[in-house]
């Protein structure tokens, strides 16, 4: 596995692999790497002749008062972690090789990025999709993998991508979670112990909550039961609970296949999320 | 040549092309094909193996009471022009090819679109990176041509291309003119007689205020001289004339090497506008 830290040399590498037809996969990431990226690497693994994987904790996405300086880094284990699963560059760029001098041009996500983490994040998807925009153009993948854990980053990516036909498919993979359901995440180091004990908590009532709607409990009241069930359980602070269209995330739910039944909370030093797709129930009017 | 309606087909057509180690030179336009837009392609076809122009009337850079409706097209000479020109692949996707639906997600220009045609025409080059964004992306050129008499729209995109890294290079290519000096433009045809005649005076105007910067006019005495000539020689209305640095359109020129002095002129059925762009005089304090 070679390091790579200029975009100049990253595209000097690429491209001619490229030309002689060799297919890039990507996994882009902020670091601190844990099983969750180590299986989105093996799915671009298995697709692709080479697999990128850039690391950069992108300021544009961290709002005011959030985690910026905080967010846990640990470069040279993740090099470890990234060489192991498979990686062939990994692209470390610094702040300064990815953001030169300020831009005056934004990108704006829409209506997607005002539900769920948006609501309370104000700015971090267009820092997203700053970023992808930068990325996507440095490496020109053939496919980009996302984890389901961010569901809602993942829709507003597909979004974009699909309206602004960028050259990337998108690979969907499901969210790897500890022994006791937790989802994996960077920011789980930062749990407290009791914290860490309640965390599985969380993944418990979207579980709780999937079976209550199969079992006919309308959509709103299934929100109520996780919900409950979080302040039950856990020491944090909810965010959200939440039950939107997928991956539109729109409130009306009538016409779509698809639900996303998703939490946010906070804890001393963390803000975890999580989530569930649930297949709609049309024949018994559930809803 | 071969006319190319579907993003696929297009992309089908290019895609093995390039991997044949061919290079693309990409001239997008709005159609009504006139002599500055064969110079776009003349440098094109000198730098590159194959040259794709699109023609698409993008209603998103169209504001509420624009000529969206009213913009000429003669989709049959355009072909006919674009042939004789060089062009191999000629792209007119129809509206909903282009936007087959709503997209919730937007690209903003900053501080340089809200100077001369940005100030007149909100919402015009969000449009206008929208589109390219989404052509550049299928077309996936190795260089695009743009024509300096849009020395806005230019120095925009060179913002958007270096600011996000885009992979397309931009080629500046210079105005062409009438004998009279008139730059064209596919809204010429929509001047009235006597507004055609008087229209040259624009270019004059420019050129007069180039020519008494050099002999020691200050620079806000020269937006005056070229304010009053266009007054004086012409029937439109100026939306306005603005000495700006170039290309980042600040007002502040103390530091620029280049400004643009720009001109918009509103005539009965069509609105022109014109530029001169010139190096600044460093030594004599003249600003």
């Amino acid at each position: 596995m070679q390091i790579v830290r200029s975009i100049a040399e990253l595209k000097n590498i690429l491209n001619p692999r490229k030309r002689e037809g060799r297919t890039v996969g990507f996994v882009p990431t902020m670091g601190f790497l844990h099983e969750g990226h180590m299986e989105l690497v093996e799915e671009a693994r298995k697709d692709h002749d080479i697999v990128v994987m850039s690391i950069f904790v992108n300021p544009a996405q961290f709002g005011p008062g959030e985690d910026y300086d905080a967010y846990p880094r640990d470069e040279q284990h993740d090099a470890e972690l990234a060489s192991t699963a498979g990686v062939d560059y990994l692209f470390i760029p610094s702040v300064d090789e990815m953001y030169p001098r300020k831009s005056g041009i934004s990108i704006l996500p829409g209506e997607q990025a005002s539900r769920l983490c948006g609501a309370s994040r104000p700015g971090h998807f267009d820092g997203v999709l700053k970023v992808l925009l930068k990325l996507f153009s440095i490496v020109d993948p053939d496919e980009s993998y996302f984890g389901m854990k961010d569901a809602q980053q993942l829709a507003i990516i597909e979004t974009f991508v699909q309206d602004f036909n960028l050259r990337t498919s998108i690979a969907r993979v499901p969210t790897v979670r500890e022994e006791d359901g937790l989802a994996k995440s960077s920011r789980n180091v930062r749990l407290l112990e009791h914290e860490r004990n309640e965390a599985s908590a969380i993944n418990r009532a979207l579980s709780q909550g999937k079976r209550s709607y199969y079992e006919g409990v309308p959509l709103q009241e299934v929100a109520k039961i996780v919900r409950k069930a979080i302040e039950e359980e856990t020491s944090g602070t909810i965010d959200y609970v939440d039950v939107l269209a997928y991956p539109s995330l729109e409130e009306n739910i009538d016409d779509t296949d698809e639900v996303i039944l998703a939490a946010a909370v906070q804890f001393t030093h963390a803000r975890l999320i999580d989530n569930i797709i649930m297949s709609t129930i049309k024949d018994e009017k559930n809803v």
